[in-house]
């Protein structure tokens, strides 16, 4: 990663996941979700700067959702296996069918070690330096929606599941429509979404689809 | 505020609310939305710092919690006027009745300023010193619930509404049961709420009626 490590310990309690973690004589655990709060808020930091920067005539509308689709778990676990952060994980039990996201927790934890470590300057360059030069393709995150409904259909058609969206268009106060979509995925509602767009609401439903059945 | 700013055109800006900005020569807007955006990541991540030291023992639900608590748009509009930074803010138009979180706003733009200012560690100190320290009792935070439905009770005894909890069981995948809140108040659906626990679902459908009626 381009650096020496000053205190280690704190690398190792980054890399530690709450499967394989031990209780401290405090009765805390040494797991790496407490880095992992603390490394999301300052790459969340790092990433609003940077786009602040990098985009200095959109709105905070535009700068609000490029950072929520970088900072997303998806995205996340992407750039942990693209920089082998995964290599270095250690957890109990079956990585793949249980923990979806443990990856891109420790990395983000790794920030967070970065940050304790080395300070927020630091840290900041190792993220500009390091993962966005490298591993991001800005123009492709400003043009990629993500498409939850997609995603769903291509793991409904693959598990041969049945799936229906039941849409109920509603009145709330005032003028504006609202639709209220129910996701039923083989007799079993999965997922809800409410939006005054039908489109979204039925994203909203999706999304909440992928995370029930673990494919985000 | 303790200390002389550098480029004071950063300090107008994060001043101006968009009801009196005016178009730049690029078309954007030179509002304080942008550093709003800004300031905003850059507060959580200070403030994500300062309960990570002071909770060493603490999991990152608890600080998770906090952090929304202390970082909520009514903490902000809070501290906004009790640090007299209302004073400053330049709008257009009614202040009380159209933009409630118009000092909050102004808040966050302020330390988005000040980052850019004078640099992250500067911004950290002036949160901690100027802010946590005068004006933030952590032990109040820490007990406070913030209890919207309580809330709503008192509006809607003044302003003499109707108010009803419609509340369904559902079952979802799986053996848990979930709590399915309409809020109906005056015969409109003003909020929803779902969660497996009934109180939560209330306080969840309570909280977007507050939003609604804007009395957060």
């Amino acid at each position: 990663m381009g650096f020496y490590p000053g205190n280690i310990a704190l690398y190792q309690t980054a890399f530690r996941h709450k499967s394989a973690a031990s209780e401290t004589s405090h009765g805390s655990k040494n797991s790496n979700e407490r880095m992992e709060y603390l490394g999301d808020a300052i790459f969340g930091s790092v990433i609003a700067h940077y786009l602040f920067k990098k985009f200095p005539y959109k709105d905070e509308g535009f700068l609000t959702k490029m950072r929520s689709k970088i900072a997303c778990r998806e995205f996340m676990n992407k750039l942990a296996v693209k920089m082998g952060i995964n290599q270095f994980v250690i957890y109990q039990g079956d990585k793949n069918s249980r923990f979806k996201s443990i990856n891109g927790d420790a990395f983000e934890a790794l920030i967070g070690a970065i940050y304790l470590d080395k300070g927020y300057d630091f840290a900041e360059k190792f993220i500009l330096e390091r993962i966005i030069n490298l591993h991001v393709d800005m123009e492709e995150v400003e043009t990629t929606e993500t498409d939850f409904k997609s995603k769903l259909i291509n793991y409904i058609q693959k598990e041969k599941k049945s799936m229906q969206f039941d849409i109920e268009e509603e009145q709330i106060k005032g003028h504006q429509k609202q639709y209220k979509v129910s996701l039923i995925i083989d007799d079993e509602l999965v997922g809800k979404g409410l939006d005054v767009s039908k489109k979204r609401a039925e994203q909203q439903a999706a999304h909440k689809a992928c995370e029930f059945f673990n494919i985000l």
